[in-house]
C-alpha cells in the first residue's frame, strides 16, 4: 500500500460543488485501490460535505503527507488553516475563498515539486472569486512553446499547440521549432508516465493538411522530431486524426489550435474527460466542469469527471500509462 | 403511389461499388414505401450487379420517367446508351466510364431542372476516370457565396460557408454579406423541404467566437438575417455548436470553414452520413464514400450510406423535412 502514488486533490472553491465531487469520488470510486488520496483545502468544508451526503467517513486534518490516504474510511485533508469556515457561503462567490484557492494551489504545487505527492488535481475553481481576490494568476496557465493544454477523454487524447489565440495569429506563430518543442515534451512526458514509445499524430492547419503552413511551418518540426527517434506522423488531415486516435491508431493528437481539439472532444461526447497541463515538472490535472453554484448542497453533483481525473492521476503518477476505462481498474 | 416523389440515383462509376450499393438499397431498403426510385446509368451495369448479387429483380431500361419506380420487383434504369458495356472493367478506371458518368450527371440534372424528378443522388464517381475523360467539372462543385457543402449525419447537420480554402484566406474572405447569403439560402431551402422555421446556429471563427472577425465579419450578417425573421443564433463558440445540434437545440450549424464541420462530423462517428450541395434549384445529394475498387464484384459493399441518401432524398423531395433515423420510415 505504501508503494501506491499519493494523489493530491485541491477541493476547488468551497462554495461550489468541488468538495462534493471530491468526497463522492473518495467514498464511492474505489480509488484507494489505485492510490493514496490526499485532499488539499479546508477540513471544515470537507466535513460539511460528508455530513450533507450522510456519510460516516472520518475527516482528518493533516499538515504532513506521511502515512496519508491509507484508510478508505478516513479522508485526509492537507489544511494549513487558509480559510475561516465562516467564508464558506454555498452558491456565492467571495474573495476569501478565491484567496484560499490560490493558496491551496500553491501548497499543492509545492508538495508536487518536492516529490511529496506524485500527481495533483485542481477541483473546480471560481473565476469570479479568484478575480475578487486578485489571484487569477494562481491558476496554472498555458504559455505557448512551454506548456500545453492536454485534454483526455477516453482514448481521444489531444494536446493543443496554441490555446486562446485568434485564428489569424495562429497562422503566423506556428513554426517548426514550436511543433518540435511540443513533440519533444509529449514524448518525454508520456515516456516518464509509462507510455514508452508514444505514437503521436500531428494535425495540419489547412484542409487535408495541404497548404503552405503545413509544408513550411509544421512539417520541418515533425521531421526534426522523427530524426531524433520520436514516433510521429503528419501533418495529417485535421478532420481524420481525431477519429484515428479514438480507434487506437495513435496515442495522442497534437493539434494546432484551440477549436481543432475542442470541437473533436466536445462533439464526440464521451463522458468522463479531464484536462492536464503538459510541460510542467509534475503531473497536474483538472476537471472540465465548473463550480455549478445552482446545485450546491443538494447532493446531486455528478462526480464522474473528478473520479476520472483521480484514476488518470493515479495511473500516470504510478508510471503505468493512461487509465483504460474499458479495462476497469 | 403516384404521389410519391421520384428520386433519381446516378449509379456512379460502373467500375466501382456504386451499382452494388444502389441495387442493394433498392432491393433491401424498403425504399419504395418512401419514393419512386429511378436509376440513372447503364442498364447492363445494373443487370450485371443484380446477377452478381443473385437477385431476381427485373432490370428495365427506360428513357421516359412516366410510371417509373412503381414496382419493387423492377429496377428502372434511365439509360440513353451513353456507355458500351465493354468498358465496364471492375476495379479499373477508364476514360469512357468517366465520360459516361459526366453524361449521366448532366441527364440527371436536366431531369431535376425540368421537375421530372424531385431529388437526385450522385453515386460514387471516380476522380481518375473523370480526369482521363477531361470531365471533372461535370461534378457539381461549391462556389463561395452561391453553393454550399452540406453534411447530414443523423441530427448533426452542417453547412460549410467555405470549402477547400487555406485558413489564412478564410479569415480574409468571410464577410457579413457572405454569412447573410448562406443564412438566406439555408432558410429558404429548408422551408421548401418541409422545415418551416429552421433553427440555425452560426459557428464563430475564433475560440469562444471572441475575436475581431466574429464581431465585424460574422455578427452583422447574422443580425441582418435576424432582422428578416430568420431564426438564427450566433456567432457562437465553435466547440459547442455541433453538440447543441446533435442534442436537438438547433436544426443546422453554419460553420465558417472546412475543418470546423468535418472534424465534428468525422469525429462524432455516426454511421450513415451523406452530403448535399445547398443553393441549387434542385435537391442534390451524394454519398460520402468512394468507388472502393478493391472490393468491387464481391458483394460485400456496405450500402448504408446510399440507403441513407435515398431516404433523405425521398423525405426532402416530398417536402417532409429531414428523414429521422430513430423514427424509422
Amino acid at each position: 500500500m505504501q508503494d501506491k502514488p499519493i494523489v493530491a486533490t485541491m477541493i476547488g472553491d468551497p462554495c461550489g460543488i468541488g468538495p462534493e465531487v471530491v468526497v463522492k469520488s473518495l467514498a464511492f470510486g474505489g480509488i484507494h485501490a489505485l492510490c493514496r488520496p490526499l485532499v488539499v483545502g479546508s477540513t471544515e468544508s470537507v466535513q460539511q460535505t460528508v455530513d450533507m451526503l450522510g456519510l460516516k467517513h472520518t475527516v482528518r486534518r493533516v499538515t504532513d503527507v506521511q502515512d496519508v490516504g491509507l484508510d478508505p474510511a478516513v479522508i485526509d485533508v492537507y489544511d494549513t488553516g487558509q480559510l475561516h469556515p465562516k467564508f464558506i457561503t454555498p452558491g456565492q462567490a467571495n474573495a476569501e475563498c478565491g484567496r484560499a484557492c490560490a493558496a491551496w494551489l500553491k501548497e499543492m504545487e509545492d508538495l508536487a515539486l518536492a516529490g511529496k505527492v506524485q500527481a495533483s488535481i485542481m477541483g473546480p475553481i471560481n473565476t469570479d472569486a479568484l478575480k475578487m481576490a486578485d489571484k487569477f494568476d494562481a491558476v496554472v496557465g498555458v504559455e505557448v512553446g512551454k506548456t500545453y493544454l492536454f485534454l483526455i477523454t477516453g482514448p481521444l487524447r489531444v494536446v493543443h499547440l496554441t490555446d486562446h489565440i485568434p485564428l489569424r495569429q495562429v497562422c503566423d506563430i506556428i513554426s517548426p521549432d514550436l511543433v518540435y518543442k511540443a513533440l519533444r515534451t509529449i514524448h518525454d512526458d508520456f515516456t516518464r508516465w509509462g507510455i514508452p514509445k508514444p505514437r503521436i499524430v500531428v494535425a495540419g492547419l489547412n484542409p487535408h493538411a495541404y497548404g503552405d503552413e503545413d509544408k513550411h511551418q509544421i512539417a520541418p518540426g515533425v521531421e526534426k522530431a522523427k530524426a531524433e527517434g520520436i514516433d510521429v506522423t503528419g501533418p495529417a488531415p485535421p478532420d481524420s486524426v481525431f477519429r484515428w486516435c479514438i480507434d487506437g491508431k495513435y496515442d495522442v493528437v497534437l493539434c494546432m489550435f484551440h477549436d481543432q481539439g475542442h470541437i473533436a472532444v466536445k462533439t464526440w461526447g464521451f463522458v468522463g474527460n479531464c484536462a492536464m497541463i503538459l510541460g510542467l515538472p509534475y503531473i497536474h490535472l483538472s476537471v472540465a466542469h465548473g463550480t455549478a453554484f445552482d446545485i450546491v448542497g443538494k447532493g446531486i453533483a455528478n462526480h464522474e469527471m473528478m473520479l476520472t481525473a483521480m484514476r488518470q492521476a493515479a495511473s500516470l503518477g504510478a508510471g503505468k500509462g493512461f487509465y483504460k476505462e474499458a479495462a476497469g481498474a
